[in-house]
């Protein structure tokens, strides 16, 4: 009984075969460049492989709301030749199979619950500082979307006092994402962030503006553990400087054993850069159980 | 089939005897003292009327994990006398029915939900600004609790250039409740805020601080719909202040049909100060059908 998984990214597509456990038998990455090109070579992919139900979890915004006629859609995107395009509604008319769509962070908290270090969890948040900046919620036992969808990663950050950078979010100028993503970083530095040393004062503000969300996010969403994934947060030495800024910013507010032990409440992803396709097999299993 | 419900606020105790429906039949209020003064006067007034089931929405942080052995105590909180007080265990102990237990603002977004204008909506918000800011959270169909439950009124909010008030949060000094709460407002003005002309600068600190955290909420909370209590908010004219502020921090990047009809999204109570009471009729309602 194989199951199908898509990662969808802005640079490139990540396409597996799997199981409900989770166990991945194959991968292959697709480069993301426009729909009429890539999406017909994701279908190559999947039908060369007899799978009975796909999960699909992708950059947004999208529209997860399954009552919504944009369903599956890729709505408001930067990504100007992939905005409003039906993604799911063209993936089921050639796979013929159920499908499973949220977020690519959905993607990666549905994993990490699922399967990885956040197994068992009813809230539990991944955060993801790659080129962008996004939230993945799990919530009372289930994927978050409300209104939309959990929309983290532009939050509003208070600046650090000698920080001069404008800032470089499209909407917000200097949110969290414009301060503070993948893509801030490379304009800030002007190389690879991961060739600039830790003694630059930069990563200090990167660490006092993602714990300053991540404080947002306690002190709403009130997970159980947390996540950090994505391209930035390889830097493995930001964990103890967000943790000790976490801690700082909360000041014993949230007195709880979980915030005592920060080390374990924060931490990197368990399942080495798959929880977002792993996610989708979840994704995948549900939507072939209630087809 | 009489059930019973009980606001704990920092002044004042609101009991009152109601039904399933929402409707509330007696209501009592009773001066918030310590807690060996108090409950004994809450005790009586429910003992004198046959109820079958109490709910219970409190000032906190509260204990609302009922495999916790510290369930149903007020905890960490800033009135000395009732930190680590065993609310529900005594209530319980005296009146002899099943409890249902929560904030007081987890009450008032449940009272909302189910009685008033948030009616059937899975997510859900309210906040209050009285004395201090909280936040009650409906995720998924459920009140949200988490590690603990959310605790938004001390999110970080990026100060206004002009505003040079310190902040009286006794642990984080200008964060939201700090720079935004009743008692921030009464120290700003030194007099009540319900006496200062809307023309004072510090109106649009209020509405700029409050619409931040908004916006914090809508990008990670996702809520269908937001309602605004507490003393601050019977200032009616902060509604549309808020309301225009909410919409040019998110500057489109959440396009979305209710953000489209924003007095629509964000509004006062429906229920008339009795929200939190009600939602406290819904509690014992459950409390009662899972006993």
């Amino acid at each position: 009984m194989l199951l199908g998984g898509l990662e969808c990214g802005g640079t490139k597509m990540v396409c597996a075969i799997g199981d409900e456990n989770g166990r991945i038998i194959k991968k292959e990455r697709i480069i993301s460049l426009d729909p009429e090109t890539t999406v017909p070579q994701i279908i190559d992919f999947f039908r060369t492989n007899s799978i009975i139900a796909l999960g699909v979890a992708s950059f947004g915004p999208v529209d997860p709301d399954v009552k919504s006629p944009t369903y599956g859609y890729i709505t408001s995107t930067t990504k100007v030749q992939w905005r409003n395009y039906d993604l799911i509604g063209n993936l089921r008319r050639a796979l013929n199979v159920p499908c499973g769509f949220d977020t690519d962070v959905n993607g990666a908290v549905l994993g990490e619950v699922t399967y990885g270090c956040m197994k068992g969890l009813s809230n539990a948040l991944y955060m993801t500082v790659g080129t962008g900046i996004g939230i993945g919620v799990y919530a009372n036992g289930s994927l978050l979307h409300g209104m939309l969808h959990p929309e983290g990663g532009h939050v509003m950050v208070r600046r650090h006092p000698e920080d001069t950078f404008p800032g470089n979010c499209i909407y917000h100028k200097d949110c969290l994402e414009g301060l503070a993503s993948g893509s801030a970083l490379m304009e800030r530095f002007g190389c690879n962030p991961a060739e600039v040393s830790m003694s630059d004062p930069v990563w200090k503000y990167e660490s006092y503006y993602l714990a300053q969300a991540l404080v947002d996010y306690i002190l709403t969403l009130s997970p159980e553990k947390i996540v950090l994934g994505g391209g930035v947060m390889s830097r493995a030495e930001l964990f103890p400087m967000i943790r000790r800024d976490v801690v700082h910013l909360l000041n014993d507010y949230i007195d709880t054993e979980k915030i005592k032990k920060i080390d374990e409440y924060i931490t990197p992803s368990s399942l080495e850069g798959d929880q977002a396709v792993m996610g989708c097999m979840k994704l995948a299993y549900d939507a072939a159980c209630s087809s």
